[in-house]
């Protein structure tokens, strides 16, 4: 893989990533009354879009990337809606 | 602009915009304790990344939503610091 396509992964994987501890800490909280709906809704909405550009582009990295970022959030979003109040 | 690269320009505009809300929340509630420090300190690094993906490949799209979104998440990591315990 050259560098820069090296990169572009990394920082994919970094990113999509960083929503594992979140998620982790709202679980073991069990509350998450500090995180925004808008924020968690939002994220979904644009890598739903991220996803529909990737088929457009044919950008395999694209879609797998998102679509488990994807997960992530709509994960994330499940908590808030069971832990927000 | 092509349908495209308007979706791409949207999904960014969302996810990045995303945090904004986020942000808005931890400070009107002044705590951050449900924050992950690692879930902020990961996307920002994530994002510093992505720059640097975009500079190797003379993306400006890239480069600009990735240096806002850094704008953003350093923004998410001050409040984690300032309200975080």
């Amino acid at each position: 893989m050259p560098t820069g396509e090296l990169l572009g992964f990394i920082a994919g994987a970094i990113c999509t990533a960083s929503l594992i501890p979140q998620i982790i800490r709202v679980f073991k909280l069990k509350s998450a009354r500090e995180i925004s709906l808008l924020f968690t809704t939002l994220m979904l909405l644009g890598f739903f879009i991220w996803i529909a550009y990737g088929i457009s582009f044919r950008l395999p990295p694209v879609i797998f990337w998102n679509a488990i970022a994807a997960i992530l959030a709509g994960t994330l979003l499940f908590a808030k809606l069971k832990y927000g109040r």
